[in-house]
């Protein structure tokens, strides 16, 4: 029996107890937003330090204004194959309401059956708990059966990723040596579907920016003044209709710095994904996809970056009416970008492109809200190549390099800050129903998680 | 001594009592849009109708769901030369708040110097019941000196004009008959400047629309939907960009169908008026007039039709930032019109223009907010000569034929329920204050205004 074979038996042969492991976490009301819930938040986290301490990972919960964040390492550091890792999830969970929802205590796990499969239901069992405890439920099964992990571990575990993060960034400023390693793998994201490994390659970034029109020096009658006096709703949506061509493609100068296109194996990998463009969009109740032409909906997604118009708002916006030329008007417009594209630029082109459309008489003012660049890792990366590989193997299928249109930040952060790629395994389902009630994350994707990771854990320390 | 000679030495030594009565008018609190002051105007429409049965003209308060319609008729009812008319004013003021902001009690009329000007103090001094007694005190010294007016005088003197006019449709509609006469007097507006008598011979009409874009079926979130799915912002903004072309000329089809360009005539007396159009724009901040080039700021104004963006909203306008894709974005669109513009066909006209630029897979709701055209008279209409004449008289100044931007409502509806034309002549300026603290009147408005009256009844009844 090799190595990991005793491994993976290992964690079949115990999976009750990691089960077990699980619903004790669950039971923590660790509610990161609600003050009321603080120290539920604290015990979540002495729980985990001590699960960790219990198996030869040194482990500590470090204070911080909000909740503790816990870094532990593997207390064997005799030379180890392979990259160095650290392991990224989060302890803390959204809110439960309406709880009226809930078809069952969010905070009392059960195994259920739904639709046929069985599910730990319970909030927190699949963001992020039950998928932090896939990679340290690993971990426990290596330090069991051989006393050490394959490669050199280090792990990240934060309470505050439900409530924007506040302590993140200064905490990885602080502990810069401490945290950085070869690689960073999180364990925070979803698979295409239940039977499908898949590795998040790309994420979409941001930029966020408020763009706010001023024109006459107050609110002005549109009888006394309709005419002559600027409108400053007009001048904005000349200026929001110029940010996209017929085509859908975004007019900012530059904005395509730094994009690239799919490689051929990835758009063949996508174009035969199961996903149908007309029931993405019937499900919102649209039919026609509104991004570039010439790319599928799935790109439009997860591969291509946008211009949005987030909100906009200028003049009398009560019931009924009233007959003002306003002041002022503004719109919220957020970039979503990929590749390399820079967002500290982009937000420079858009400001000098919204400038160079103002009337002379009138003002702008900006106020940034955010920048954050894309994360792409290339196909060819080693570490994404042997990851791929060992979920393949537990799965019996090819893994899917995914796109998601959304922003992890501390992906960004991990790269910028500590110098480190992340690679992004994660085994929940979309209707797992995070952040609503009745979360649940499937027995399969918790039991194949743990052995995921043991297979990956395995893979890297290999040439 | 002529006739009117006569009556205009009547009207100067009784000037201290005319100035009297119109304090005691002023004290009526005949504040429309409170209810609290429901029976102050009562009590104004009570005395004002005590005071025309005093002089010989037939006046009753008539009831309606909100406050009285005081309707009068001349009780001479034998033949008279010249055209009959309904004269127009309203007894009711605007609230008084922020109160903090008068010098002195706004029901507690005095006259006090204004910078070196005599001015009558009070909250409805200017607008509308100075104006109003203008007409009356007029009529006062006719029938005190000969017994009888030159023409056929009724009057309406209504109680809700600055709150919406609500009674006035059905009244008009109920009373044709007894209020159809052939020229309507309409006395509130206002002179060019202090010195130049003025008649108001264009006033723009309204139609307004609010405009709804729907595109997804709910709000979404720009990560999972951004790309693919439709933006209502980004819908609103390309429509509202269409609507005006680089010379800011309106693009809704027919759009100027009815515009006509002012007459050589009134072109020159518009382009000598001392009104300048740099300090009109940088009274309010701005200085590049913003309408149709080719036209002064004064015409744009007055002469021009717009369409306005009143107020616009969509998804999130808070403080902050959310990436949402919203669901609905709205606008309220208000177009000025002129001449013989058609509201309710440029309204249809508006609709087939968004509708033609929206997706398919997009709804659009529209909601009416009022419509009504435009008002002007023409140059040789027989009345206007004559009150023009009439005003050069009084006041040794050619008479201005002006225009106004907003919409006096009730020359409107005067002509199409009543199939009236309606001659605006009043004394206000544009410094009286009128819907703001320390409304006043000047003493020469009042006085002179008086005068004026006297001779244009003396005017209309001669050949």
């Amino acid at each position: 029996m090799s190595q990991l074979d005793s491994v993976l038996a290992q964690i079949d042969a115990n999976l009750d107890r990691s089960i077990e492991k699980l619903f004790t976490f669950i039971r923590f009301k660790s509610i990161s937003t609600d003050p009321d819930f603080k120290e539920e938040c604290k015990k979540a986290a002495d729980w985990i330090v001590g699960e960790l301490n219990g198996i030869g990972i040194d482990a500590k919960a470090h204070e911080t204004p909000g909740h503790p964040m816990v870094v532990a390492h593997d207390s064997d550091t005799s030379e180890k194959a392979g990259p160095s890792v650290l392991f990224y999830a989060h302890y803390d969970v959204q809110p439960i309401d309406p709880i009226e929802l809930w078809e069952r205590d969010p905070f009392d796990p059960q195994i259920i059956e739904r639709n046929g499969v069985k599910v730990i239901f319970g909030r927190g069992s699949s963001d992020d708990k039950g998928q932090m405890l896939t990679f340290i439920e690993a971990c426990r099964a290596y330090k069991e059966v051989h006393g050490s992990l394959p490669i050199a571990v280090s792990l990240l575990l934060e309470g505050e990723e439900e409530s924007g993060s506040p302590s993140l960034l200064p905490f990885l400023n602080a502990h810069k040596d401490e945290l950085s390693r070869d690689l960073a793998l999180v364990c925070d994201t979803a698979m295409f579907d239940s039977e499908t490994p898949s590795i998040t390659t790309m994420l979409r970034g941001l930029v966020g920016e408020e763009v706010t029109i001023i024109a006459a020096n107050r609110d002005l009658h549109s009888g006394s003044y309709g005419g002559p006096a600027a409108n400053p709703i007009r001048i904005l949506s000349h200026i929001l209709a110029d940010l996209h061509d017929e085509t859908g493609r975004v007019q900012i100068p530059d904005f395509y710095e730094g994009v690239e296109e799919l490689t051929p194996d990835v758009k063949a990998q996508w174009d035969a994904l199961p996903f149908d463009d007309k029931e993405f969009l019937a499900d919102v109740g649209l039919s026609i996809p509104a991004g570039e032409t010439g790319y599928s909906v799935y790109e439009q997604l997860n591969a291509r970056p946008t211009c949005e118009f987030n909100g906009i708002t200028g003049g009398y916006t009560g019931a009924g009416f009233k007959t003002v030329i306003p002041s002022k008007a503004s719109v919220k417009i957020s970039c979503r970008l990929v590749g390399k594209q820079d967002p500290y630029k982009i937000r420079e082109n858009l400001r000098a492109f919204v400038k160079a459309r103002l009337p002379e008489d009138c003002e702008v003012v900006f106020a940034e809200h955010g920048a954050g660049p894309g994360h792409s890792l290339s196909a060819d990366f080693p570490p994404l190549k042997k990851g791929a590989a060992a979920l393949k193997d537990e799965w019996n299928k090819d893994t899917i390099m995914m796109g998601m249109g959304g922003s992890i930040p501390i992906v960004g952060e991990f790269k910028s800050i500590l110098g480190m790629d992340s690679m992004l395994v994660g085994f929940a389902l979309e209707n797992d129903n995070i952040h609503s009630p009745n979360e649940k994350y499937d027995l399969q994707s918790y039991h194949k998680g743990i052995r995921s990771w043991a297979r990956i854990l395995d893979a890297l320390a290999k040439d």
